[in-house]
């Protein structure tokens, strides 16, 4: 297999894009792509500063290394959500770090155990019926929301790649959950001044790529998935998905490009009027919320702390 | 497995309904079943006269028998194709003559070779890049709507089922046509007073069921698929359907169902001022069509005759 741009040894071959490339011009290639997705869609300049969430996984290790090359002024952001299954939150955390220190990059990282009392699978546990992906995810996105507004970023920046946002599209289309799909897209813009912009740098390259890209450039990230997603649904879509792609190299790209353009040209009703938000101030955080005086990630826990 | 309304043996599990059925009971269910969809759509009413498509297989003669069971007016239309492989088409036929005369039905069949000359495997070959499945499609809609047109019928309906919509579906999202996802519904209103009415009253019945019906009618079909359709992405689609379908049942009805209900509540814009169509009269059969002088069923016959 030769690069198509310089006939070396090719390392990856990309159908979607009629691409073999080696190891250098297919880094070169990703940091031009991922260039053009942060201008595409307006994600961020040189002078912003931004906070890049790494889970030690690796496309937020490989989005980090990107933008750090690319001359943004990144600061990374690691959870440890508490998971002690496997070591799991302990050993990303300890490539977090690596990465940050090989890099001489900022990392700030927040303990959800030591700082709120208990990880995640005891919170989650004691939930009554929350499920475990959708409690991290709030208290991710309540912890990422703090520390952004607390450091003044100007957005965060998180690795999904396009396999990720495709299956939730996936998700999303099967269950024509119209909401969801008039939101889903590179950039979630701030919808309160103390609620940060999220942009998704990754959106356009695929899994393999992006796994690819850590391995050419040397990047150590911890291999093993979060031992509570191996059921996810997710990764069963991505499983549909990548089967409808080897039938029809691109499948996966023009779903999610198709379905931009689509939303784009107005295939989407958006008449309806925004429902205006009406915001609270969450009494224990602080943090804006439209459901009552407290917010639904404290409201957490204090139904921990008192159990009905 | 029991009968979940008498407790007697059931031949058939549907889990996306919660129902398992016993032969009669099943019988009883797929007549109300689709008694309910011809309502709910206002597909047609017990004075009108109904023209069935049937191809011989089981999803067009278990529509020719539930439809004559109800007590509609039904009169059969059998299409043969010309399509020698294996004898298809005149096997096909056969079938539909049968079931036609088991039940004193009237049908009529158009002979595409006898009638024009060739039959579409010839057809398709000089049809220069038109592939077979569109060239059948379009010779196959043009004679439903001369012999409605003739026979001054209310209304065609077609044996298309669940399965056939929810793999159209999947096709037209997955690369977000959005005229075609306007379009799709159970009901496709005629565009011009010669140009018919066209119906699916099986849209809410699986595959299976509509095979398991055929069964336990003792309905006699031609099991072989068409020969041309063997590696056609709809059967592949429907592969990946069944796969969401085993993981989670009532995916397939629920994202066909919910696509209706979205297009109900405006999830798709359809602000745009509906395209005025510019009809002319073809010069050499006489129906309508927007593409100039010629229709293309003409146009394509035209070109067989004086290829370029």
């Amino acid at each position: 297999m030769k690069c198509t741009k310089c006939g070396g040894v090719a390392v990856i071959n990309m159908p979607q894009h009629r691409l073999k490339l080696c190891a250098e011009h297919f880094k070169e290639w990703v940091l031009s792509m991922v260039q053009r997705t942060i201008k595409r869609y307006r994600m961020f300049g040189p002078k912003d500063r931004i906070l890049v969430a790494v889970s030690g996984g690796k496309d937020s290790l490989s989005l980090w290394d990107i933008l750090i090359r690319l001359g943004y002024q990144t600061e990374g952001l690691y959870i440890n959500l508490g998971i002690t299954h496997e070591n799991y939150s302990d050993v990303s955390q300890e490539y977090a770090e690596a990465f940050a220190a090989a890099h001489d990059a900022p990392l700030h990282i927040v303990n959800v155990r030591e700082t709120y009392g208990q990880g995640i699978p005891d919170l989650a546990h004691t939930g009554r019926g929350k499920r475990m992906c959708s409690v991290c995810g709030l208290v991710k996105r309540h912890i990422m929301n703090r520390i952004a507004y607390e450091g003044g970023y100007a957005a965060i920046a998180t690795g999904h790649n396009l396999d990720d946002e495709v299956a939730v599209l996936l998700q999303n289309t099967l269950h024509w959950q119209g909401g969801y799909l008039k939101r889903q897209a590179p950039v979630l813009p701030s919808t309160h001044p103390r609620l940060a912009r999220k942009v998704k740098p990754l959106c356009h390259l695929y899994e393999r790529e992006t796994a690819a890209y850590a391995l050419v450039q040397g990047i150590a990230f911890v291999e093993q998935e979060c031992p509570y997603s191996v059921n996810a649904k997710t990764i069963f879509y991505k499983q549909i998905l990548n089967q409808l792609e080897r039938r029809s190299p691109g499948t996966k790209m023009q779903f999610y490009l198709g379905f931009l353009r689509a939303k784009e040209e107005g295939l989407f009703c958006l008449d309806e009027p925004e429902k205006e938000l009406t915001w609270n101030t969450c009494r224990k955080c602080g943090q804006p919320t439209t459901a009552g005086d407290l917010c639904a990630f404290c409201r957490l826990w204090e139904k921990q702390k008192h159990p009905a």
